[in-house]
């Protein structure tokens, strides 16, 4: 809990005047103003995160935090939970679309067992993190305790941590957890007030009757745990997961040393909801990646004031559109590096 | 217009057989079935273009075609027509953002002056293969005349032969010519039946007036003009441009090679349509790319049936937003290779 109080009291506002600064060398550059839309957003706001008008290409670090979910004993996920380890050592063979995506952005990837309900080998690629073997059953009650959801956000902490003392300047979250589109959906309907229908999508590929299933839990587990608004820990430790918690530790940390982090897909995204509501500035250090086919996602990114670049109708998670918006992001910074300005180039600007 | 005929000739539907082989392969890897969606579709496609279920890796190249405009005339464009041999020197010097966006890319570019109204100095990375010095005032009259349409076509495919030739196994399209969104506005609005102001937007930066004005410029262009329907080189020539009618003959060639090509934005979308009605099977072997700012982009896209996945909000042209779109089909192609099946990677499929 202390290097969670000391980690929220870390972050602070962006800086607005290096944002200027920022905005008014990309309005030298031989282009007109505002012409290259996003990815003029993406350079600006990670000046004002960094406070450098010209930041440096980032070393990017992808996180991938993997749990499991007791609330996959009703039945409201496709697959079988066995498939949460087994996908964790075909992220360790480096088989999965996560590795293929982090290999092509050129990013690190992390893998962290912040709570899989079985034991996992040794790797140099897994950080053996675990907090519990699986949340409780949030349909029934808690699921997790409250020490549980602050040790799982602090682990997300310490890896950030790991990966920015090594160099990172841009970390990318994502996960890996059967059933984890059910405790999103959970924390989505929740702090939108919008109806479970509203939230819940197929995950992994639920058919009718099982999306039906998962919306009848998502109102069970809300009304079961009755969460507290103003007390995110509380939200977090009801609804929520482990590897939501980690995320969401991995975000706050970029937060207070000041490095961009990228959102995911609907569940890091309701990892971002528990973080911004834990310390709102830490939404600063955002960058949303790509829309995803989950419906929650929307009302999520809507939520926290930002805007996915990328329409891939994705629904995999596992960081896979965050590791796609890395290539916008170095994109971007490279147009503020590399472009010529209206005077170095010779050419006229606008009519009067 | 022996090539153009012999060009148009050539192209064929894409091989839905192999798109299928393509797809079930994509359906035994380590994902759930659809899950990485753009990325499939690429990659599916993709396959259906070059006849091989696995892509290879392609070699890219972006092809960057400059003209100007007898329309400026008018006072459509918010910068003077110096600007677009000031650009190519910018291109040539490597200052531009599609420079900046082709390098990040990988992919090679090309220059093509196939209409500037002045001359440019000889270069490594120029093609001085001029028809005209600018088009006519399409406000007054025809725009080109027929030959002139064909032959900037044909340059177009000379431009694209020449990349194939030297191994690009996928082509991006741009431009630069100051004043082009209003030709690529009179065609939209033509073929689409909208009203002008549906499909004129701000361009590099139109006020109000200029605005206003560029609408009524494109209804005169239009009603002067009166474009043949069933006669797309009519319709080229009467409201085109020589740099939208070397894009078209790119695109052309693309689909007669078998190789896939990227639309960039609305200028590049309105030689898209112009291909497409020389022969509609074309459309197969384009890619979309980016959602301009542009108001008439969605509807070319919506009439050409090709889905946009980046929204970048941009409206910058060059081929800017073809060359951040190339990233996502080396991605999307890297999965088809590089991913584990559920099989070899151990992992259980989905729940009865």
């Amino acid at each position: 809990m202390e290097k969670l109080q000391r980690i929220l009291k870390q972050i602070t506002p962006t800086d607005k005047q290096v944002e200027a600064e920022a905005q008014k060398h990309i309005d030298s550059l031989s282009k007109p103003p505002g012409s290259l839309g996003v990815l003029e957003t993406i350079a600006r706001r990670i000046a004002g995160i960094t406070g450098k008008v010209k930041p440096d290409l980032p070393k990017k670090t992808a996180i991938l935090m993997a749990g499991d979910h007791g609330v996959v004993a009703e039945g409201v996920s496709a697959y079988p939970q066995e498939v949460t380890p087994q996908m964790v050592l075909n992220f360790l063979s480096g088989g999965a679309a996560m590795n293929v995506l982090a290999r092509h952005a050129g990013a690190e990837l992390i893998i962290v067992d912040v709570g899989v309900a079985t034991d996992l080998p040794e790797h140099p690629l897994l950080r053996r993190r675990k907090v519990a073997y699986g949340t409780a059953n949030m349909a029934q009650g808690p699921a997790m305790t409250r020490e549980q959801a602050v040790a799982a956000l602090e682990v997300g902490i310490e890896i950030a941590e790991e990966c920015i003392k090594k160099g990172a300047g841009l970390l990318g979250t994502g996960e890996m957890g059967i059933g984890n589109t059910t405790p999103s959906a959970a924390i989505t309907a929740f702090y939108s007030r919008r109806p479970a229908a509203a939230v819940c999508g197929r995950g992994t590929g639920a058919d009718d009757a099982r999306l039906q299933l998962k919306i009848k839990v998502v109102e069970q587990a809300i009304a079961v745990n009755r969460p507290q608004d103003d007390d995110a820990l509380d939200v977090l430790a009801k609804l929520g997961g482990l590897e939501i918690a980690g995320m969401a530790g991995v975000m706050l940390a970029a937060a207070a040393y000041k490095v961009p982090v990228l959102i995911d897909g609907f569940i890091s995204g309701a990892a971002a909801l528990i973080a911004a509501r834990l310390q709102p500035p830490a939404t600063e250090y955002m960058l949303a990646s790509h829309l995803s086919e989950e419906p929650g996602h929307a009302i999520i990114l809507e939520m926290l004031g930002l805007a996915p670049f990328l329409r891939m109708n994705m629904r995999l998670g596992e960081g896979t559109g965050a590791a796609l918006g890395m290539n916008m992001v170095d994109a971007a910074l490279k147009i503020v590096h590399e472009m010529a300005t209206f005077t170095s180039a010779g050419v006229s600007g606008a009519l009067a």
